[in-house]
């Protein structure tokens, strides 16, 4: 395997401290992997106007994968880099599998009374370019009593088949074998029936699978009272994004969030980052958790076909959460250092 | 004020259970009420083919509020009656503010470790006309590789300003007059942005009300993580669908969800329901527990004007609630008798 190339895109806040020990844990694991930074996120876009130059994508297109901490400053009106970086590069880059594992890890709580580390393990595959998230729609008689306002949901049979396949492809790997549509069928007929008669067509691949609908209303009820029950689920873009951060919540937060916004047929980069923000209120200070960024990282190096050093960086971060003293003030480079060097 | 006329839509497993006893405790509390029965629901549709007759709706829509209490079946394809029945009373009725309260009552539990009864005190102000729920988008190609299909969400200024104002009016009278717009402005930007203009030209007018902005998955993320924090919740008809169920989730499942499907103008009739279903699997054995289809009966008094009964009937509710003893076996009945009882 030829040495991987990834392009890091550190970000803002916290994003650059937390990337900085995801790329530490990188080349322990992986040495002789090659990282071209590129500046990009608020300050950037305050010193230049630009949220992603057309150069600097043509750029990253030619990367393995990319790297990303977290972008984001109250400075900067709410939409513009997610629109302008975010989303772009998951429709740019055909990033349609967005994958979100969520873990009760040992050495963390879960806010649910009596769950306990292990009793939760599932990853939702969300849908990442297409739904609501494709910015159709329009307004019209804007700021009059008349003024409408539409959004619209594209869903295509193309696109849905692929992530449902993926989806069945995860679940067949695992232990449990389990996997869940979660989706709103009684109400929205028309993308409901697409999803739901895909996924049983692609069920019949895959007999070893077993299978479950849910409503999304009553998934995010279950994801509070029952979060064991969920192994593979698999959603469209929105929904995705509801109830993944429902089960971050369900895993302790957002601390060991993980990410990737996949492209499979890696004909386009992935990008791999935590779920957390920029959390502009402890930048710079050297107490953000890397955890999150450092599971992304592990999962990068499972997307460029690393498996065993992406289990391992994944056992070396559960390890060192597993050891923190509580109450123990952490420092996120001492985190990214201990991970390091225990591979 | 003259005797209230209520349509009574009981429907299918235990909806006809827990209603008897909504219906016990409105008789105790305002004597003289006059009650009509419609038999719609599961048997009603097998029986005759039928969701909603034109002839029934009329009669409904002569009535000062409908308390329902559960339809569905296992035998009726999922969609039809509640696309037929709920929702097109929701849309038919201009059931604009869908009202779904949720209170950590004095004898119930919260899967949040380390919640207290009182600490959780919402109530969501859900649109019920709008959005998602229309029914809007289409099919092309079904069945064949270049299916694909829309949905298209429609939002109104006069729908979205309706619904804020209802949502302020209620946070005014409330001891915390705290108001969330909950949206997903930063991808929705052509529904949000009339919602987030509609809600700051509404502020203006409530001085009193202090307000917050949260989007949607942030939302569901906080409802686990800090479920205390929220007062008013105001949002669109799907996201409002979702929230709501982790409301409920955290406030101890859908014992004790109430909601209202309202009509503020009392133009039409609004309907009052229990959140949870038919239960098939604990039909008849008379064990459901009433106390939702209860607290939905008080929320009909309080729309009626009927506000001390109202107080009345939902303080007589927690009581029952908070004297049971854990582990006794309940009786529907005993329980719908212990409240009107106590009134
Ligand atoms: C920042 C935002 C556009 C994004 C999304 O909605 O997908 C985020 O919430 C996420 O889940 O990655
Ligand atoms: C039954 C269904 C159509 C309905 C909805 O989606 O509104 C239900 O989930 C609710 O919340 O009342």
């Amino acid at each position: 395997m030829s040495v991987a190339r990834i392009a890091v895109v550190a970000g803002d806040g916290i994003g650059t401290e937390v990337t900085a020990q995801a790329r530490k844990v990188i080349e322990a694991v992986l040495p002789g992997t090659e990282f071209d930074d590129y500046d990009l996120g608020a300050r950037f876009y305050t010193r230049t106007g630009e949220v992603l130059p057309q150069a600097v994508e043509d750029e990253l297109a030619l990367h393995d994968a990319i790297l990303l901490g977290a972008i984001g400053d109250p400075s900067v009106p709410p939409g513009v880099l997610e629109r302008g970086l975010l989303l772009k590069l998951r429709f740019d880059f055909d990033q349609y599998v967005n994958l979100r594992p969520s873990k009760l890890w040992p050495g963390t709580t879960s806010p649910l009374a009596g769950v306990k580390p292990g009793e939760i393990d599932m990853v939702v595959v969300r849908e990442g370019t297409e739904g609501l998230y494709v910015g159709a729609g329009g307004v019209l008689h804007k700021d009059t009593p008349a003024e409408i306002a539409t959004e619209e949901s594209l869903n295509t049979r193309y696109g849905v088949e692929r992530v449902i396949r993926d989806a069945f492809a995860r679940a067949q790997r695992r232990d449990r074998r389990h996997l869940t549509l979660v989706h709103k069928t009684n109400v929205l007929t028309k993308a409901g029936s697409l999803w739901a008669r895909t996924f049983a067509a692609v069920a019949a691949e895959y007999p070893e699978v077993t299978t479950e609908y849910q409503h999304v209303d009553a998934a995010s009820m279950f994801m509070v009272s029952n979060p064991q029950r969920f192994d593979v689920v698999v959603t469209d873009n929105l929904f995705g994004d509801i109830i993944t951060d429902i089960a971050a919540a369900v895993t302790g937060g957002i601390g060991m969030a993980a990410s990737g916004s996949v492209n499979p047929e890696r004909k386009y980069p992935s990008t791999f980052e935590p779920v957390h923000g920029s959390a502009p209120d402890i930048a710079g200070k050297g107490i953000a958790d890397p955890a999150a960024a450092i599971l992304s990282a592990s999962l990068l190096l499972e997307h460029l076909g690393h498996h065993d050093e992406a289990r391992r960086v994944s056992e070396a971060v559960a390890a060192e959460v597993a050891s923190r003293a509580a109450g123990a003030t952490l420092r996120t480079a001492e985190v990214g250092d201990r991970v390091a060097a225990a591979l």
